[in-house]
């Protein structure tokens, strides 16, 4: 009982805290999908962005990319037009980089097995650099990654280096991405609508005690069912192993 | 008993498994790492690469970048050369693109507490974008990730299109990043030793099933002091629940 409290504790707490990012208000493409996890009475988002195409100017010889030492020249969370790239290109002073960035969900999870189930749910639908990573006093977090990303350095002490062309190719490629990015949105919540249907939570709640393997088989299948074909970009290092990581959910002895 | 026989099998079969990379042997720079992580009774790679500069060819107009679609042009786990880089582009046919990509590993872990120390491990090193994965039949891999990366279109249909002067700073940019990619892998295993040093290990099979929480923050607090200064690229998203993200190693109740 104490577990839950401090779960249901954390849930309010995070839910009421002010939003942080610079935008301030949850991104339009993600904002049901985090309605959806935050109505579940085992998940809530911590962070999220629905991905985005940005142009930053860092700091000329600094190797370290901090946040702190570069400036937003530009941002949108839509496909970007290649004269608003250049203009905002024109106000560099130090080295700037154009990147495509794809959404990122921090979910909070009542426990293990919800974690699991929501990894499913995402590696299925491409977000396949997801993982699960546990904080302080237990806080159990699955982190919604993807790999496919663009970072493409575009001046050196404020010159420019590229050509208007490169720039208008390389926005296509930027817009490209976020049009795959937008689809695995898509399938991740379709997939998770599935996943945590309504009925299947209250079933989930009666059988956790006697049938977990059923239930948990039972929604693994949906899963698969709903999720329809990767198209995702492998990690580097994704050898066979990476094909053996297909959560099953079954919980581990 | 049983659990363990089944890592012991996993372990056995995993390491007499034949090298299916494209390289067929193990990167030079995480080959003490990798070794040592064998040497855990707790531990075991899965998967590893010390991290990379390629140059790809993939197919035009083709917005899933699909590994078997694209042939390699170029491959170094060092640094670069930009002579090296320009003549690889000239073999372009499609659309080429320059990438870093960081040391990426996989560790599969006995227990959910082994694969959380080797978390807080990666975190505490820059590999900020690590996590843990639940695979069929239960096993634990910790994917050791970082988020740094380039990637950079360079041609289009084999038409370059950027000058030989831009290559010359990307290349300086991407060796930098390596350069980076090597301290992070060298702090990784500094303090990966402090954390599994053989008489800890003994200690922590004795004290086991006494005095969990005392083990744990004893190697959380020897982690943090060999840790140093993180230096990494935090993901976008990372809000200050990432920071809350440190791994505690206390286990959930």
């Amino acid at each position: 009982m104490e577990g839950e409290n401090t779960f249901k504790q954390w849930k309010k707490q995070s839910l009421n805290r002010l939003d942080l990012s610079k935008k301030g208000s949850i991104d339009r493409d993600v904002a049901n999908i985090v309605s959806f996890i935050n109505s579940s009475e085992h998940h809530f988002t911590t962070s999220s962005c629905s991905g985005r195409i940005i142009l930053i100017d860092g700091v000329s010889d600094r190797t370290d990319v901090q946040k702190q030492n570069c400036s937003w020249l530009f941002v949108t969370h839509e496909k970007c037009k290649k004269d608003d790239v250049v203009a905002a290109l024109q106000k560099s002073s130090g080295d700037a980089v154009f990147k495509f960035e794809p959404c990122v969900l921090h979910v909070q999870c009542r426990q293990l097995e919800d974690a699991q189930l929501l990894h499913s749910v995402a590696i299925n639908s491409g977000f396949r650099n997801s993982g699960v990573t546990i904080g302080k006093k237990g806080k159990i977090i699955m982190a919604v990654r993807s790999t496919h990303c663009l970072e493409v350095p575009l001046s050196h002490k404020g010159q420019v280096l590229v050509s208007e062309e490169y720039i208008d190719f390389l926005v296509g490629v930027a817009n490209s991405k976020m049009d795959e990015n937008l689809k695995r949105i898509e399938r991740f919540y379709n997939c998770l609508k599935s996943a945590l249907e309504p009925e299947e939570v209250k079933t989930h709640l009666k059988e956790e005690q006697s049938d977990k393997k059923t239930v948990y088989r039972r929604r693994r299948k949906r899963i698969q069912d709903s999720a329809g074909s990767d198209g995702g970009v492998k990690n580097q290092s994704e050898s066979d192993q990476e094909d053996d990581l297909e959560c099953e959910l079954t919980l581990f002895s």
